[in-house]
């Protein structure tokens, strides 16, 4: 196999990390031994559990300064970002560990013995239970947070699911090193063998598709490579469960009083928006549905002048780079289409900020599906609309998306059919802010309708995404000293529970 | 389009229902009705929606006597079998009036604006939203309980889903018959119209899964048809989630120490399981693994005894009773396979009971696959095995299953790893009893790892039956007024809701 290669983007420097990418035997093996560790894993209590999680955090925080030096040399991203994202992988680690201490993910539910009008009906004990080994694929635009330590992992390990993580080809050494930290701290709280597992490779990332052993896959990416495994999952001879995180156009809409009251200040925090993380981020606003008039113009105005203070910009690979002067291109290419800011990056490598504005009766012909795909990097097209209709066709036209914005202002008019639409079409939608930001919290929802997901029931962000790796099981009449902990009577973990129709929430 | 044709099992004589099978056309236009009512009936209060399903239930009792009756020339079910099933359902859509009730599905959460290691977080608020229009596949083997107004009804209804029905051809006449009772209570409760709606045909169901305006699909039956559909749903331009109950061999094991305490009640019992409803359920134990021995030998020749008693059978349909004829065909052509009981049914419309039985060793020999697979019928394979290596062997080459049977004593040794091994490896586990109940309650789990059910995540019956047609949306910094009621600030549905971390159950 080739050798697994870190990529300075900034200066397009190679360096070989000394060992090689895996193939199909390795993989195998990998899920072999996560598999090995499974029942041990799952049966460790939730207190050990949420332990491991919070020594994770810790064991990445005492390597931070070498970690996000790094991860610096390999994705370009400034330091202020990568020590905040750092910051947020360790958050999100102690978070999920009070997800598993509170123990309402485990949905425990216990119906005693009773008569109904069907007859006697069984002591029925009902938990969620750790569907097996998870198999990860880390992000190209987040070395932390959606990479090997990331949302997925720590879900999954939450869970009670060991993990075969797939390392991003972007960014191997970030990769290689908080894996470091992952198997510091499976030493540390004597976790089983194999719980945590690293694989280099694209063939590897197929491998982990189909290797027989693995339950289910995290994943976050493009929408092409995110169908392609997808579909792979569905063709194994035991499909399993797929959660892609796709991407997606993000549509945001400013009404038309919100930019007579404020068109300079949205314009311009637009242009921060849009091009944070050089707009690598797959929640960065991509449709602007600004109207039209002298307030729209005005909020563009605003926009264009903001943008050209910023950039050129780095991106994370040559080959992201590539894709987004394709995508602008074919933007650039359909006709009625304006371009507004359309600097020269100067090199490959490099991308600057684009902004191209398009009328909405233009946007919803059948010729201009470039319009409406997202375009991965620092560009937006804005869409002025003339009516409500306009607006709406528009909206309808696009993908549904994993966030939806409305900038409106207090008694707007247009703000409920917009927050239906939203809320029909989007996993978050969002009121006078922008989608860039995603908490980590018990509310956060990260997922959308197909296709800026492949299973809009889930998230891969908050304490919800726990549930995507859990599969329910019902013990009837089992002994009470053979039931799992969490099902006994006595309630050996203090979790909350519904007993015979009733939450018993207090510990 | 051809007639819609009613056939008497029993008699062998069809009848015109004097309406025609439903074409593309009329299939896209229930779709787009169900779509239009979406709206309106999502927002309806949780008191309407519960209001909705209880008078369903009222309405179906008003006309039991009909009912039953149609049932009867459809099925050649028993009576009171019959009865029991139509107070099961009626039940069903009351407890499920109580789920939406109790409002804990909504998963209400909701964490105000707060700072946080990441910097400021927002106000966010989380709850599951109806996923759309939900299409429902009848089944063949519970004319109402898994039928025209059975559980995917009835979830789907209190999940805020309008329905699209496709009728099982093997019922025509009861599903036209329980769907008035759907259509008088959607008047009387003055649904929107287009709530419910069912459809006729071979041709229609394929429709329904390729309907752009369907958002989800319930099915119950074959393995066959279940994964003809599943493809057709994932190959959608836009794939929609397919919730298939597809049946399994429901593994049940004896203990050497239960054959040894009470070989004769567990074997006489077996027969009385295995024939329930002619062997017709997705829960019919079809694997029995029973020691090598004496003990072993004394419960098989009970269960010997007690199907000489019964039968011939009549079955649901001579397709049905074809397939039957087949499988055990398949069994019995296996060489070392001893035929136990193997009645003459007398007729094609009619099976008898069926027991083969077969060595531990034998069975898990690559060419012996038929033995392994659901037979849907009056018949059971016996394993006999010598050892717990033997044992093991045989329950790892049968597949995953919706149950799993274990008769063992207090303190058997061998409890824990069949525990253990039941719940990897199905969706329940049965102490000392027979799978073929499944009570509908807040802690039942139908539902088992694949090839029993394409989404081992879900249930078809019991309370959480109803997550399957939700999808969660959050709102960011939405104004009170602007948000549904179960995320507003002051409760109105006063439902339960985590609040900043913290559950609120009490009203």
């Amino acid at each position: 196999m080739a050798d697994v290669i870190s990529t300075n983007p900034e200066t397009g420097e190679h360096r070989s990390l000394g060992f090689e990418e895996d193939g199909d035997a390795e993989v195998v093996a990998a899920t072999e031994m996560a598999a090995a560790a499974l029942d041990d894993y799952a049966s460790r209590s939730l207190n050990w559990r949420a332990g491991l999680l919070r020594t994770i955090a810790e064991e990445l925080e005492s390597d931070a300064a070498n970690l996000v030096e790094l991860a610096i040399s390999e994705t370009a991203l400034p330091t202020t970002r990568l020590e905040g994202e750092l910051r947020r992988t360790a958050f999100q680690l102690r978070f999920f560990a009070d997800v598993v201490s509170d123990g309402t993910f485990l949905d425990a539910t216990i119906d005693h013995a009773t008569d109904s009008p069907m007859g006697p009906l069984p002591d029925l004990r009902r938990m969620r239970s750790p569907i097996g080994v998870v198999g990860v694929f880390g992000s190209s635009n987040f070395p932390f947070a959606f990479s090997v330590p990331g949302g997925d992992t720590a879900s999954a390990l939450a869970a009670g699911c060991p993990v075969v993580i797939k390392a991003h080809p972007a960014h191997p050494a970030t990769s290689a090193a908080t894996f470091e930290a992952l198997e510091r701290a499976a030493r540390r709280c004597e976790a089983p063998k194999g719980t945590v597992n690293l694989i280099f490779g694209l063939e590897a990332g197929t491998a982990l598709v189909d290797a027989p052993q693995t339950s289910a896959i995290g994943f976050t990416g493009s929408v092409g490579a995110g169908l392609a495994l997808w579909e792979r999952a569905n063709d194994r001879s035991v499909p399993i469960p797929f959660f892609g995180e796709l991407g997606s156009a993000n549509p945001l809409v400013v009404t038309e009083s919100a930019a007579a009251e404020r068109a300079a200040e949205i314009g311009s925090s637009l242009a921060g928006s849009m091009t944070l993380g050089v707009g690598q981020f797959c929640t960065k606003p991509g449709l602007v549905f600004v109207p039209g008039g002298e307030d729209g113009d005005a909020l563009v105005a605003a926009t264009v002048e903001s943008l050209s203070a910023l950039g050129p910009f780095t991106m994370l690979t040559s080959s992201i780079a590539d894709h987004f002067r394709r995508g602008t291109e074919a933007i650039a290419a359909i006709s009625d289409v304006r371009p507004l800011v359309q600097h020269d990056p100067g090199s490959d490598a490099h991308a600057s900020a684009q902004l191209y504005e398009v009328d909405a009766a233009r946007f919803v012909g059948r010729d201009a599906y470039a319009l409406r795909e997202e375009c991965f990097g620092p560009s937006a097209l804005i869409v002025r609309y003339h009516s409500k209709d306009e607006l709406r066709d528009a909206l309808l036209a696009s993908e549904p998306a994993l966030t939806f914005s409305i900038f409106g202002v207090d008694n707007d008019r247009d703000g409920r059919w917009l927050l239906e639409l939203g809320a029909r079409r989007s996993g978050r939608v969002i009121v006078n802010g922008f989608p860039t930001g995603v908490g980590v919290s018990w509310s956060m929802q990260h997922g959308g309708p197909w296709p800026s997901t492949t299973s809009s029931a889930s998230t891969s962000v908050g304490a919800a995404a726990v549930e995507r790796w859990l599969r329910p099981v019902t013990f009837q009449s089992v002994p009470d000293d053979l039931l799992p902990p969490a099902l006994q009577e006595g309630n050996p973990l203090s979790i909350p529970r519904r007993v015979d129709g009733v939450v018993h929430y207090e510990r």
